[in-house]
């Protein structure tokens, strides 16, 4: 069964206890999206009393959700593994069952990020001929937005698990963002045939070996990511998570730093008023909101991350993340481009027997 | 012998040959350090017919220089072990040449990266009680810098090398840059104590045992450098490559947003004109050739990376770091940090017994 099947109206989980300021963002963040995609509909799981009373302010999002009760709720500094074993009633965990049992096509939570992976890896299960699931996000870029993962669930990846990646990417890139050819980077540290650890070569020679929706463009480095030298860029969960983290560092830096040059001269103070119009164009395309909502792909069923410290707007965002996946049939892209281009053995993961040797 | 005790007048050793605009970026850049510090002099390796006529328009440099003849060069795309063993008579190789026999203090490259440290390994060898040099550099911060190591040099780093880098990172510091009690952090996906693979883990548990010159922060993560969080922060190469390049990329887009904020409408055209005297400061303060010139430390000597592609400020900056090292004895410095706190067996490596095992 997969989930994409399902018909409109496309039925949500939402975790409404994830995040810092839960359950507020995510009831007013499922308000705005539903304003968006009118063809949305949403099961609430959290504290009913604190539900029920922000619904009761809102009768049209009252109308198109349901809610449901769970007393325990997945803190944000608690570990996966104790997440998994004593979290079987939380919002999160619930939220995750809902999808299995096809009550909702996604999950979106902005609790902690560990638990929420291990949950959906326990629960959903990983995609045939995928090893492992990934987490993946849209960064702006100097040519519109780059997909890169992983971003943190994998620490440490062997060669396969980047191939599978970058097909997983790719194929994000054709069915969602409708780019017909997307490219594939592999972040390394230099561009040269021969940089970088034995992992990210070893993918590079499978990937120009094997057929994959897309090309591969080669090596690239971290400034590549924000350039858009590529559609995809792909890399283990521990270089992309400090890229990602790097990246949205930078941008915060160079915010600060253009605070100051604003107030440091009357005449600059007049000049930010004269361009204020602009600068507020600007300041909405690099809002991080805009960006929110981490996919995990590659299991059996669509969740999505939200920033914990969001707002309703960014988990507005975060909806939208999950509604584009499942409305694309981004999973069931995914079993087909592994039957038809490499065929699945019986334990339902692709035969690669070029390169089985080298991991 | 150290180069650190050599006194005054301070006496560089320029490879002319290399970067994209050498050799007349290499004689340009000297004049500009020269005029910020009237203590030094240089040697010249390279091409004798090009510098000369470069030199002859610059009368007070001339007087001040040396000019060594050298017909060979290392390319921007040799492999470092090609470099190694064809270049011995590369403009390059006699420059680090000139710091082993101590003609010279240091010597400062904007050559083949890869090419410079394998040759400056090679030639000078590490610091006794260092087992690997690494690649570090000031990256601008909220609150002011913050010293990144490593670089590129180590892809792949044991949690010995890491408390290594911590220690050079927090004795520059203290020697270059005058912070008494610097905070080191260890980059990583997360702070809390499981997170990461086990050398930075391991890392993290010397670096809370053994006495340093500053003091461990903990785990630190992407955005912490740019941040500030810890003056120093310590990675492998591989990693710290891709932070230092998304930093450098994210830099580049946002100015290239901001370019496109200000052409948006005559209005923020005209702010930005108002503006503009605060915009060149912004502007001198991101600078990168301001923070040209990486550093290879845990080398017995002095060698610095300037960037490829820099101009003549940029890399007079690169002589100004070179000469900052030199003029506050930071190798020596080293030396005395390993002797006196840890103490130095036979083999001239630092005596470890309660880690050992680890590694």
């Amino acid at each position: 069964m997969t989930v994409d099947s399902l018909a409109t109206p496309l039925v949500l989980a939402l975790d409404a206890m994830g995040g810092d300021d839960a359950p507020g963002i995510v009831i007013d963040g499922a308000a705005i999206a539903r304003e968006r995609y009118p063809d949305l509909r949403f099961i609430f799981f959290g504290d009913e009393l604190k539900i029920a009373a922000l619904l009761a302010e809102r009768s049209e999002l009252k109308d198109c959700s349901e809610l449901r009760h769970t007393a325990d709720v997945v803190t944000a500094d608690m570990k996966p593994s104790h997440a998994l074993r004593q979290g079987r009633d939380s919002s999160m965990r619930l939220a995750i069952n809902a999808v299995k049992t096809g009550e909702a096509c996604c999950v979106v939570s902005a609790g902690n990020t560990g638990a929420l992976m291990a949950m959906a890896k326990f629960v959903l299960k990983t995609l045939p001929g995928i090893d492992r699931p990934a987490i993946a996000t849209l960064i702006p870029s100097q040519k519109g937005e780059t997909v890169m993962l992983d971003l943190g669930a994998n620490i440490e990846c062997d060669a396969e698990n980047l191939v599978q990646f970058a097909l997983m990417g790719a194929i994000f890139c054709r069915t969602v963002l409708g780019r017909k050819d997307p490219s594939i980077g592999l972040l390394n540290i230099g561009t040269e045939e021969l940089k970088g650890h034995d992992e990210v070569r070893i993918a590079a020679s499978i990937l120009r070996d094997r057929p994959i929706p897309g090309h591969l463009f080669g090596f690239v480095e971290g400034n590549d990511i924000t350039a858009g030298t590529t559609d995809v860029v792909v890399t283990d969960g521990f270089s992309g998570n400090i890229a990602l983290k790097s990246i949205e560092g930078t941008a915060k830096l160079i915010s600060h730093f253009l605070r100051e040059t604003i107030a440091s001269s009357l005449l600059a103070k007049l000049g930010y008023l004269l361009a204020l119009g602009a600068f507020k164009k600007l300041k909405k395309r690099v809002d991080p909101r805009r960006y929110n909502g981490a996919m995990f792909l590659g299991l059996q069923g669509v969740c999505v991350k939200s920033h914990g410290g969001t707002d309703a707007e960014g988990f507005a965002n975060a909806i939208g993340v999950a509604r584009d996946l499942v409305a694309h049939g981004f999973n069931k892209r995914i079993a087909e481009e592994l039957a038809a281009q490499y065929g699945l053995d019986g334990s339902g993961h692709a035969a690669q027997p070029q390169h089985s040797e080298d991991e």
